[in-house]
């Protein structure tokens, strides 16, 4: 039996997010569709991360098991000539007999961008969440410095989530303010939010940023961030930031 | 009677195109419903640029005669709240009596996207056009040099065009190869293809660009692009890039 990894890229507009679900268009029934047409039977995957409807990958890490002789070095060309296009696989490789996508990153990466003003350029509205008054990226800096290491991060996660260990290990979160720029000439400034760290609970990115943007607008100290983390409960963290602002960039094994 | 002027930009995906069709979900029909809401009757709307179906724009000109006590500074915030968001007012002034968008343009900016490689990122599926084969830029940049000027365009005018009069002149074409990131440390090198000119027959530039495209493939040599500007006869030059690739940049008057 071989163990192929394959890197999944994704523009997670229009899926309802990664997990099967019933009638949902989901990242891993179009790539087991795939996978079926391409080896003519059930083929299970396993993946580094779940991603929510709207979240986008640029790099998402899958492995299966398969008894089948195709060099991996076509794997790449044949999945895509099968998969729609808003997700395409980047690689294809032999991965050692205990890889495990899930349970085997040590690391993983997020990055969250946010457009800070108003109108909002019509070519981000599906990859940066629109904030309209100005945030104070110092203060948020220093909000986010409290973030980093070993915590509970218990005030950080969605409760419909099935995480039961609530401690994480955040190994850094840098606070970008870039200019974008798609077409030659023609920039938009635009924060990027991205955190490294060995594991994130359910949609907890999503409050992380979420309560770095009350700290931006003033509605929370930076210090009050410590005090989130120290309550441990869901209620006193800020808002849940939308799902498509946010995109998994890399995991690492 | 006022003479406004608004800067417009859209996402061209899902209209087709700029000009009303019965039926159809256009850009205009977008635009004029909002003023029609905002005014409370029909507004009738003069452009810059008719885009065709899937091209983009960052700074569509648009001007309009109302009787109406609006503040300028009130008009962008007012229709965006009223339009969709796949397009969005960028700017509102108040423009001299004479001011026509359609006959007063000086310069027509736009840039047309390529990504030369495979597989393609998803998030620019619906910017760039893919051509994997490599690409020869030095061949195309030789090429373009011959486009330069002022000639009779016609062998590079689509025939359901209503266009007359085929002169125009090309104040520029850049072709640049220059790595683009939407999130940080993720960079993908995409092709750049910007022409200016003092206006543009109908498909012209995307025959432009496919004629380019065959160049750098080569299926056409550099020089072969002078007979075909001299031929005057659409047959003989190259094929129509696709729409999504093509973005109206700017508009000087």
């Amino acid at each position: 039996m071989r163990n192929i990894k394959i890197t999944l890229a994704y523009d997670g507009t229009d899926f309802c997010g990664f997990e099967l679900q019933p009638g949902k268009r989901t990242v891993r029934r179009e790539l087991e569709k795939a996978l079926h047409k391409l080896f003519k039977r059930h083929v299970k995957t396993i993946n580094s991360s779940r991603t929510d409807s709207g979240v986008h990958a640029l790099c998402q890490a899958i492995n299966f098991k398969i008894d089948h002789s195709i060099p991996t070095t076509r794997i790449v060309a044949a999945l895509n000539s099968l998969l729609p296009e808003d997700m395409r696989v980047i690689k294809a490789e032999e991965a050692k007999k205990d890889f495990h996508a899930r349970y085997s990153p040590k690391t993983k990466v997020y990055e969250y961008l946010i457009y800070n003003g108003d109108p909002m350029p019509v070519h981000l509205r599906k990859l940066a969440w629109q904030v309209k008054p100005k945030l104070d990226l110092k203060a948020m800096r220093q909000a986010a410095k409290y973030l980093v290491g070993r915590h509970d991060f218990s005030s950080f996660c969605a409760s419909c989530g099935d995480d039961k260990n609530f401690v994480r290990t955040i190994h850094s979160f840098v606070i970008g303010n870039s200019s974008l720029g798609i077409w030659q000439g023609v920039k938009y400034r635009v924060i990027s939010i991205r955190v490294a760290g060995n594991g994130f609970l359910y949609k907890m990115v999503r409050n992380l940023v979420g309560t770095l943007v009350d700290v931006g607008q003033g509605k929370l100290s930076s210090s009050g961030v410590r005090k989130v983390l120290r309550d441990r409960d869901r209620r006193v963290a800020g808002r849940t930031a939308p799902a498509h602002g946010l995109c998994l960039i890399k995991v690492n094994y």
